[in-house]
């Protein structure tokens, strides 16, 4: 099946329009642009017009209701800093608008492919002239400053003259809305212009940040098809081109517009490099441009592969969700991954656990040295981490900002923000992840060491023994609907993995002073000793010390319009309840499902499902995962299926703020590492395929020390292939085997 | 000794303005006046130049950093209403100021026998001219709305011409500053002028706040002593009057300056009612107005007797502060006692727990209807009660605001302010305590029931069974860092205690309908089965479930810099450690002493000793009161001692921002609950004195079930007198008497 989505008919109105431009939204992992009308909408129709760089922010005030010592007073927000998606048409004096005249087709398409999305219109204006406008967009995962437009017109029934407006406007700001408590409900003004410039070749804007003083830049460069003239204006930080042509009916004319962005992160001298880099581009053959795109996506679907056989809007919705994030991972370590990637300004841009532990599993499997990057840029912000344990009070270690995008805290309420300490845990569950599935014991040494020891120290710092046993008080887990919790199962069996394997790494490294011999031996003490809650007569983890001695919520006879419950509850409310927002004691059974026994394991997930809303987008992959650990499938089906489609049927009712990247790693996960049951230990790699009933097979691709591993399941069995590497011992259905060409189960 | 405490050579440099002003404003209960100077202060010298009305507020925005459901976004600020108290002196151009020329005397009085403060100047110009002035300031204690100030001057050096210019300004703010996070940071406006006049007899202003709606006016008449004329400005929204005469060198005259306050929540028709009260004030001899003021002392005075014989400074302080009760107690249901009187904008008016735990006891020994008025305060804020109830999640009950002034919630941080669900039984305690102390049953029909019930039915809409016992969880008890946890012994406790009151106080109301028969066994039933921590090893009452598991705070290794703790650490670190910011348990233990044996009173107190740190003002007079009980004579008097002096040696450094009134409540009992062992139970009136080693003796009256009580105590034993009503039978040191004129102890 081609892996291409497209939509025809696309609704324009009510939220429509937002949610569009989040789904066909272009990234490249650098920049991401909204995919708006090009011609812009009437004042009452809402749109986000946003252009972003990843990793790029600037300081915004946020001030307490009371202050406390130590609460974060000052957050980084992701910021819109250009707009060059915009090309008004005008035919003469008739403006090109799909609120006005007749649209007979209105397509979406969304080519994943060969990397760019298309939208096809057809157009009667009220005066009766009929034309297709198509307009692709790509932004280049080659070339990661570019983003390209290719703007065609034909005129349909007439001939005539045709008239583009097409804008460089560095006068703009972040998306604001009174209304919706849930984005900035302020207009705020981040960004100051340096430097305006237009010739004939292109037009130039610099822009700096008003309070982190960064710098970007913009260059625009336009191309036509046919004789035109160009008219331009500059105005406040803007350039307008006006680009006149006569076209005969049926000829098509072509606008290609090339944007660069750059900026001061990564390039002190970002505007001579945006010249020269678009100098570079503009020389190009654009068919090149486009060719350098699908070669890129070639390797990437072969490295990536993952198909559903039997379900064409399943398989399409996860290859749509792997996609999104290869659109939205951080090539370099100036950056990570958004919670909404870089599809909207949801969450202001921040990075949050969601990277290590639902989008770096993903990666891990299929592109290892994305991984690595993203490490890498916790090993870049490890300094903000240290500062940000001493001003929770910490005489030593780091402690990683729940939310950020440059490495200091930006969460607003501590409790469900800087109180989950579990993101330590999370990032130092990733690095081993990294190990295990790579050995590249090299990059411990480099950057993993360093930052598993700060992490771990940490835990030593605020961890406290009481009664023989290693305790971890007043945190909160993955679940936000219980906060500031003593001995969170989640927390406390990530810190003992995270503590072992410290120590472990220590001893693999032989001789190199990462910590102090007394150190080490402490998190020895701490992992063997550490408290894991167990309550006997269930027969399961409780998620806290006194998680089960609070009222069970009846979910049943909550009312459907009380959900999400965030919004319909106060937090204490919720906190005085046994009900949870998301997979937390069940998540840890997922991640270490060796530290229990599968009874335990069973009980709990029983247990916690009846009380779990799945509010957070990050919980039903895992049940899905879990599910098909304890071998019932048609409830791994069933979160499947909720996980698979969450953005590409806008189940939450907010794409329209931006994708939900964590969900789309947790889609793949939950085939992967759920149907497939692929699990990658310190005993090696683990397989168990189990078949959905609903699906005629399924096959993918993962990577493992170095090697790729093709697993096709189907009605009659698996097949389990050594597509490059050396041989390998592995584990399948719980047997050990040696992977040498090809292994068959019926 | 007379009850007058004086200070020469004021010092006028740093906070010290601010504090005098704190401690010598005037204030009857509906009004308080700050003791400004004057003439008012050069720009650099900072000043809260500030009049208030008890209850009177507006509302003021209260923006959350993150915003989830529920959380305040509105507070209650008290106001300053306006500026009557200014008069400057003008000699032949030369204008009087403290900061200029030379100051031979300056003492500052507070009359607590007559009911005044008197500011005493000698000063000599920058040109030579030496003068003395004298300003005496009464806020009526008989006639609630008149603030008099008697101005004198008198020329010792020079006969000539003085100026005097009085401001009535109805342009006025509140105090901001945005240096201290303690205080408001911006500058908001409140007020809105509605209405000037001026004539020769009165000018008047009627203001009204922006949010809230409510009107108030101020009325102000002057008479001079002497031949004198006046001009009068008008301008904005003031009236400034430059009152001139010549004085002979020796000659005094006298400038008498009533302002009288008037307000919307008290009485519609605000501005009439001022322009008659001016009227009728103004024609009755000034004299009575002092002899009135005099007479109404003198009769407190006599309610209200404690003196210590043998240490004068600990006897001034103690008056002083029973005083300054008298000062701050509202006194109509329209109001209350804020944190700081009306002495200042601290805590922005609000009135918290202090009122019944701290404040309520001394009005009960010393004048029950006060008790009762600010118990009817809480029946009159019983709807927003429920409301609050409401937004946290309650199905059903009231829970009572934290920190409010007409009722609606104003914490803006809720883990330490709406979580603090005790004050549902801090506020049932002082209704039981009041009808313990009265046996006024009528009252309890009539409002107390109806506050019992609603607050009853809250611990059963929120607590929960869990093996055969009834627990609260996610509640934060007095101690503020320890916050959320489950089954704070405090909130326990008082809990058991409120729910059997409130099924005892049904069956003694036999027959009314306050209450479900079925929820009234459901009382009996979590009353009986009331879950109280209890640790055995260490033999003590846990603060809560998890607070033992907890790591030990080290408080003799802490840097003094760091104290108090609150501002030097985050509020995650406190919570994760065994650290108190005051009494917790202690306090159950002083309010319910028979829930538990005195040995486990003991073993806490000695406990909770090592790690309370005593940040709150409301910490060690419970501490003194428990030492007494236990016989830690030693302990007892000196945690008295740094409670009675708090404000008037400003130990805590923020007497500038007005005084500590729950403080000034637990300084009486600590000599009358503390050092004289009353306690009034059901079973009677209980008495054990002990006499601290440093005093002769000391004598305190009380009231009970409508008698007077005077107890003496001194080396030689103690006397106990009945100085009013019949006969009543009492323990004295655990046996019990018959008081029928005076019982003596040896």
């Amino acid at each position: 099946m081609k892996k291409i989505y497209q939509v025809d008919n696309v609704p324009i109105s009510g939220e429509e329009i937002l949610v569009q431009e989040s789904i066909f939204h272009n990234a490249n992992g650098y920049i991401g642009v909204r995919n708006c009308l090009e011609e812009g909408v009437p004042e009452e129709v809402r749109s986000v017009r946003g252009s972003y760089i990843n990793g790029f922010y600037d300081f915004s005030a946020m001030n307490q209701a009371e202050k406390l010592y130590g609460l974060v007073e000052e957050k980084q927000t992701i910021l819109n800093v250009a707009d060059t998606q915009t090309i008004r048409l005008y035919l003469d004096g008739e403006e090109f608008s799909v609120f006005e005249g007749t649209l007979e087709k209105n397509r979406r398409t969304l080519n994943m492919e060969e990397g760019w999305t298309e939208r096809t219109v057809v157009w009667t204006s009220p005066k009766g002239k009929k034309l297709e406008i198509c307009c692709r967009r790509m932004t280049s995962f080659v070339r990661l400053p570019l983003f390209l437009m290719r703007y065609c017109v034909k005129p349909l029934n007439f001939s005539g003259a045709v008239m583009l407006e097409s804008l460089h406007s560095g006068d703009v700001e972040n998306y604001y809305n009174p209304e919706d408590p849930r984005v900035a409900g302020e207009r705020r003004n981040y960004l100051e212009p340096v430097y305006r410039f237009a010739d004939a070749e292109m037009s130039l804007l610099e822009t700096q940040t008003v309070k982190s003083g960064l710098r970007m830049c913009t260059a625009v460069h336009h191309r036509v098809s046919v004789p035109y003239k160009m008219q331009t204006e500059e105005k406040g930080h803007g350039v307008t081109r006006k680009i006149s042509f006569d076209l005969q009916q049926g000829q098509e004319a072509v606008l290609y517009k090339y944007t660069v962005f750059t900026d001061s992160i990564r390039n002190g001298r970002c505007r001579e490099e945006a010249v020269d880099c678009l100098r570079e581009l503009t020389q190009l053959p654009v068919e090149m441009l486009y060719k350098e795109q699908k070669e890129y996506l070639d390797s990437y679907w072969e490295k990536a592969l993952l198909e559903i056989l039997g379900d064409d809007e399943q398989n399409r919705a996860v290859c749509y969700n792997m996609y999104e994030l290869l659109q939205s991972v951080g090539k370099d370590e100036h950056c990570n991954i958004a919670a909404k990637g870089l599809s909207g300004e949801g969450y202001e841009g921040h990075y949050f656990w969601d990277t290590e532990m639902y989008i770096e599993p993903y990666f891990l499997l299929t592109d290892p040295d994305m991984a690595k990057s993203l490490i890498s840029y916790r090993h870049s912000t490890l300094e903000q981490a240290k500062e940000n344990a001493v001003l929770l009070g910490h005489k030593k270690g780091a402690l990683y900002p729940w939310r950020t995008i440059m490495g200091r805290e930006c969460s607003g309420y501590f409790p469900s923000g800087s109180a989950a300490y579990h993101i330590n845990g999370d990032i130092a569950y990733s690095i081993i992840a990294y190990y295990l599935a790579t050995k590249d014991l090299e990059f411990i040494r480099e950057k993993g060491m360093e930052i598993l020891v700060e992490t771990a120290r940490l835990w030593m710092d605020m961890g406290a023994w009481h009664e023989g046993s290693f305790r971890i008080n007043e945190v909160t887990g993955p679940d936000e609907y219980t906060c500031m919790v003593n001995n969170n199962y989640y927390t406390n069996v990530l810190a003992k993995h995270h503590l072992y394997w410290t120590a472990r790494f220590d001893e693999m490294l032989g001789g190199q002073d990462f910590a102090e011999r007394e150190e080490l031996k402490e998190f020895w003490e701490a992992s063997r000793h550490m408290y894991l809650p167990y309550e006997e007569k269930l027969g399961i983890n409780p998620q806290d010390d006194s998680f089960l001695e609070k009222k069970l919520w009846n979910l049943s006879e909550t009312p459907k319009d009380k959900f999400p419950l965030l919004l319909h509850y106060h937090p204490l409310y919720l906190y005085r309840h046994q009900v949870c927002k998301q997979a937390d004691v069940v998540m840890a059974h997922f991640i270490l499902e060796d530290m229990q026994s599968l009874e335990t394991i069973r009980k709990s997930f029983l247990y916690y499902e009846k009380i779990t809303t799945h509010d957070s987008s990050l919980s039903t992959a895992v049940f899905s995962i879990m599910a098909s650990r304890l071998g019932m499938e048609e409830k791994a089906y069933h979160y499947f299926g909720d996980s698979a489609k969450l953005d590409l049927f806008d189940t939450h009712h907010n794409t329209k703020d931006g994708i939900h990247t964590a969900n789309m790693g947790g889609s793949y996960m939950a085939v992967v590492y759920g149907f497939g049951g692929v699990r990658i230990k310190e005993e090696g790699l683990f397989l168990a395929p189990s078949l959905p009933r609903a699906w005629e097979g399924y096959r993918f691709k993962i990577c493992y020390e170095g090697r790729r591993i093709l697993t096709e399941v189907s009605r009659e069995g698996c097949r389990i292939m050594l597509e490059k590497g050396g041989p390998v011992k592995l584990h399948l259905y719980g047997k050990e085997y040696l992977l040498e060409g090809c292994l068959e189960q019926q």
